[in-house]
C-alpha cells in the first residue's frame, strides 16, 4: 500500500500532511499512524493530520492522529500546517483567504496572512477556576498571581485555560529553570485535577516574552502555541505585556494578540512544507 | 531547490539516500545534509548516503554524511542500504547480486540475498594492541578476558578491531547494565587512546547473542554493524559461541559469520525503503 503525504512543520512541531478529501473517515488507524510517526523505523512526526471533507456548515475537517496513537482534540501549530496544506492542495494560495474547519474542539478559522504565515482565532481564554479546572483559589472569579507551593519552592501563578489548562510564572531568567524537575511537579499537582501545561515567562519587553513550556503529558517541546495564547493572557491580566505580542519559543516566534473587541486570542505564525513523499508500506 | 531522495533503514539506524550518479562530488554539502537529517525541522535521519560513480575498479562509490555533518570511512547499516536503493535505481533486484563498492574504508562488496537481506563482507577482525588500538595488555598478541578496571568495577574485557575498535564484556544479564552511565567510563577510559566502542553481551545460547552497546561519539544507539561482527569474534576467542551467530540488538537482528576459510567476517541483514520524498528547500 503506497500512500502519498506532505511534511509540514510549524516552529518545529512536526506533521505528516494525508489528503483524505474522498472519505469521511481517516485512511489509516491510529495505530498505523503511530507506525508512520515512528522516527527510525517511520516518515518520523509529532502526528499525522487528516484532511477530510467539512461537516456542517465548514469547508473542511481536521482530524489528528498524535505519535502515541491518541487523538488531541486540537493543536495550535497543526492547523497552521492543515492551512497551509489545503491552500496547496486546492491551489488557492491567495492572501488573506481563511478556511472553516470542523475540529473537536469547534469551528477554527485559519488565514493566511501576506508575509506567508497563518493567523487562527483560538477563540476567548477561559479564567474561571471551574473552567480550567483548578482547585486554587475556588472562591474568585479567576487565579492571577495566586502563591502555590511547588518543590520546595513558593511560586506567583496565574492559571489559563485555552480549552486545555495552563499554569504560567513569570521569572526573571527562564533559561535558568529546571524545567525537566519542575515541570512533571507542575502538571500533577494536586489543585489542578486534570493535570496542567506549564509555562515559564521572562519579560523582555512590554511586547516580546520567551516561553519554556512543559505540555501535559508530552514533557518538554520545542513550541506550543495555546500555550503562547495563555501565557499573553496571563501577562496582560498581570500588567506585565501588551496585548499584542511576540513570544518566543525554542522553536521560534509567535504573534499573539487578545483583542479587546471580541476577547478572542488571535495567534499567528509560520507553517512550512519541508517535503513531499510516497510511504511504502504499512509494516506489521 | 527540489532534491529527490528515498529514506531506508536496516535496523532503525536511517538514511536518506541520494542518486548521485552524474556527479563525482555530492550534490550538498555537509552543513545542508546537517538540515535534512534534523528530525524536526528537515527530513530526519542518522545520515545522508549519496550513490557516486565508481571509482578505479569499483561499479560505485559510497560517501555518507553524518547528521553532525562529519564524514565517517563506512558504516554497516548504511551500505546494506546503499545496496537495496542501487538494486531499485538500476532496476536489477537479481538474487545473489553483488556491487563492488568504493568507500573510505577500502572496497566493500554487498550482496543481495534470497530472503531480501544483504550480505556484507566486512573483513578480517584486527586483534593486535597496536592496530586495536589499546595499551591493555602490549606485550601479548592480543587482548582476550583481560581484566579492566572501569567504574569502580572489574571487568573481564576483549578488544578487537573492525576497522574501529571495540571493547566487548560477556555478562549475565545485558538488560542490567546501566549504560548511559558506564558506557562513557569505558569510551573514554585511558588504556584506548582513540576512544572505543564498547559492547555488552549475554549469551542466550551457542548461536544466539543479544548486545547492547555504546558507540564512540554517538552514545546508545539501535544496532551498532561492527559492534556485532566484533562481538563473534570476541565471542569466538573466549569459547562463548559459535563462529555463526545470531546477535540480536535493540532495533533487530543480524546474522555474522566468522569464516574459518578466508578469516573474513560476513554481517547479514536487513534494510528497508520506508518511503520516497521530493525535499522542497534547502532552508538558510
Amino acid at each position: 500500500m503506497v500512500i502519498e503525504f506532505s511534511k509540514y512543520q510549524g516552529l518545529g512541531n512536526d506533521f505528516i500532511l494525508i489528503d483524505n478529501l474522498h472519505s469521511t473517515d481517516p485512511i489509516i488507524t491510529p495505530q498505523e499512524a503511530s507506525k508512520m510517526c515512528d522516527r527510525h523505523f517511520g516518515i518520523g512526526a509529532d502526528g499525522v493530520i487528516f484532511a477530510l471533507p467539512g461537516k456542517e456548515d465548514t469547508e473542511y475537517t481536521m482530524r489528528i492522529y498524535n505519535s502515541d496513537g491518541s487523538e488531541p482534540e486540537m493543536c495550535g501549530n497543526g492547523i497552521r500546517c492543515l492551512a497551509k496544506f489545503i491552500a496547496d492542495l486546492s491551489g488557492n494560495t491567495e492572501v488573506n483567504k481563511s478556511y472553516r474547519i470542523h475540529t473537536l474542539a469547534g469551528v477554527i478559522i485559519p488565514k493566511l496572512t501576506e508575509d506567508g504565515n497563518v493567523r487562527v482565532d483560538m477563540g476567548e481564554p477561559q479564567l474561571s477556576p471551574a473552567q480550567i479546572p483548578t482547585t486554587l483559589n475556588s472562591q474568585g472569579d479567576k487565579v492571577v498571581d495566586q502563591s502555590l507551593e511547588v518543590g520546595d519552592r513558593t511560586w506567583s501563578v496565574t492559571a489559563v485555560s485555552m480549552g486545555n489548562p495552563h499554569c504560567i510564572t513569570f521569572v526573571e531568567d527562564s533559561d535558568r529553570i529546571d524545567l525537566e524537575k519542575i515541570g512533571p511537579l507542575f502538571e500533577h499537582h494536586s489543585v489542578f485535577p486534570q493535570r496542567t501545561n506549564t509555562e515559564f515567562i521572562q519579560v523582555v519587553k512590554s511586547d516580546y516574552l520567551k516561553m519554556r513550556v512543559w505540555e501535559r503529558g508530552a514533557g518538554i517541546t520545542l513550541a506550543c502555541g495555546t500555550g503562547a495564547c495563555a501565557t499573553v493572557v496571563a501577562g496582560v491580566l498581570n500588567n506585565k505585556c501588551d496585548r499584542s505580542c511576540t513570544v518566543e519559543l525554542p522553536g521560534g516566534c509567535l504573534q499573539i494578540d487578545w483583542s479587546a473587541m471580541d476577547n478572542r486570542v488571535y495567534m499567528t505564525g509560520p507553517a512550512t512544507e519541508v517535503f513531499k513523499g510516497k510511504y511504502l508500506t504499512i509494516a506489521e
